[in-house]
């Protein structure tokens, strides 16, 4: 393998010409080019969307969806859902490392990778023998590779590894909230789904924008609770995502207005219109959710004669995994919630 | 029917609390509310998805799509194919316009409606006696209802009508790809599709708001000679752009380097990583295509490590119709464009 692309195009099997999210079978021979790095894997971290789509398939037998992943990696190359097309992120320790690389990693790193498990080349040799199928969390043993432009991220010394691994998967999100905040002029920040991992994540980076007010939406009251109890959030306000007419009374009712900066963390269907309801003119959504309708968001605003930026949210923003690290570590209602939340997915 | 809603929620028979665009009945009796218009309808344009889907569906049998637009605006209160869930749009003269109307129009005016027919009421009500069938213009009878929040254009003078609602049709993306490239200095921007409606005046919007170099990307040879003897790009490229890496390829040969602003235009699916890829770090990628997977541009941003900013093509910004016709009346290769469109699908 004398010729690689930074982007992983020599690993592409089919079709040809395809990039390697897109491919559907990907070459994870363990031989590395000289620019890319192979990972010792450790741990899968599998997308929320792909493991719910799996265990409802499924009816939540774990050794169903456990052999599924198994199938879905062999055939593939790679761990992606082929209905959701989502992938997730993986924690190992670096083994071998091209000349060329330019990820600055060194054999024996434990990095966390920040690059969709949907084009990461992986092989896996322990059958997922220690996983009951029942978790996104997946102990696993095998390899994976990275590209010249591929990103990884080192696991930070003064975090348990399972808390890094759920910040870094979701740290898109407070970065580009952060640096839409910060284009506005103090401005009012809306965040769907405000008690999750990227919601809670992007009510900080809100505040630390400088956002004039906040406020987090929640579906049901314990969650309501726990944002308060966070102290993360303005506001906090109950309401139905997909319920546009709820939805934006509840902003307008929190805020006093509509939000300029509406922040969609939520993964359910049909929370395109509320979110648009819910902006001001001239204000910008921003969609995380893997389960956005790209066609629902765009008729959806022409419909509502809603002059409002959509953002497809983009899970890379250079500095995503430092920023959210530093909010885990000075804001304690995040790490709160996110101790909370890997308490319940490891209970 | 004193309490309206500007979006049209109190029109809504089923189910309830959905905005008019996802509902399944809209009540579309003539009585207007305070901020309503009713309209006489002369013409309908069907969605291009739409009358696809129903010419195949009843394999050309023109009587057979005729009578199921009947059934669909019986049923439904407007004309939304339930399979493709588009509309269209509508020409017709404002009848009675309620005292709170903000929409500027008077009893008599011939407008466009640039809202979809998927959400606009309708009643028809000569059973599209005029109409073979077999073709998206439709002429019709009957009245539509317009919301507080709706959109409507007089149809100008100088143009003739068909050629008028062509421009509306798609005059949502020459209108943001002129506010995106008047963010940046003097950008270079690259509109996938150059040649079709949405990219030629997307073209010609990019050179107005001061894009310092232009290029047009179109699949086949015959569209590269017409957008070239149309004279509104710098250059013009061909490439396939479902082929990530021929597209990005295409961009970088005839700028020099990859784009500022990628406009994509063309309604084919898998274009999403070929963009990415044709622009440059803190460039913007705008997807005005139907076809556009969101997931397929989240995760391949992320994948490509790409710090683009991704916007979803809203059909709405304040002005859009008038600066579209303004750049048709002021653009000969742009109308030429157009009318050779117009007389071929005539043909």
């Amino acid at each position: 393998m004398t010729q690689t692309s930074p982007v992983g195009l020599h690993r592409v099997l089919a079709p040809a010409g395809a990039l390697p999210q897109a491919a559907e079978r990907l070459d994870a021979a363990p031989e590395i080019g000289p620019d890319e790095v192979r990972v010792r894997v450790e741990r899968l971290n599998l997308d929320a969307a792909s493991f719910r789509q799996l265990a409802t398939k499924h009816a939540g037998n774990g050794d169903a969806v456990r052999a599924e992943v198994l199938e879905i990696v062999a055939t593939r190359g790679k761990m992606q859902n082929p209905v959701t097309g989502s992938g997730g992120m993986l924690v190992g320790v670096v083994d071998e490392v091209g000349p060329e690389s330019p990820l600055g990693l060194a054999p024996g790193d434990r990095v966390a990778t920040l690059v969709s498990l949907s084009l990461t080349p992986l092989r896996i040799t322990d059958g997922l023998a220690s996983w009951d199928g029942r978790s996104e969390q997946v102990p696993a043993e095998g390899h994976a590779i990275l590209f010249g432009r591929s990103i990884a991220a080192k696991l930070p010394d003064d975090l348990p590894s399972d808390l890094a691994m759920m910040v870094m998967d979701v740290c898109g999100a407070p970065a580009l909230t952060h640096r839409v905040v910060a284009g506005y002029e103090q401005p009012s920040v809306a965040v769907i789904g405000g008690a999750g991992k990227s919601g809670s994540l992007a009510l900080a980076a809100a505040r630390r924008a400088g956002a004039r007010a906040t406020v987090g939406v929640v579906p049901v009251e314990h969650e309501a609770e726990s944002l308060r109890a966070a102290g993360i959030a303005d506001h906090v306000a109950l309401a139905d995502a997909r319920d546009p007419v709820a939805l934006a009374a509840a902003v307008e009712s929190a805020l006093g207005h509509p939000a300029d900066i509406t922040v969609v963390c939520v993964d359910v269907p049909g929370c395109e219109h509320g979110a648009i309801l819910a902006t001001a003119d001239r204000g910008t959504v921003i969609f995380f959710s893997m389960a956005t309708s790209f066609s629902a968001a765009a008729l959806g605003a022409e419909g509502l004669a809603a002059d409002v930026t959509m953002l497809v949210g983009n899970g890379y923003v250079p500095g995503h995994a430092d920023l959210a690290m530093d909010l885990l570590r000075t804001e304690p209602g995040v790490r709160e919630l996110f101790e909370r939340r890997l308490a319940h997915e490891a209970g």
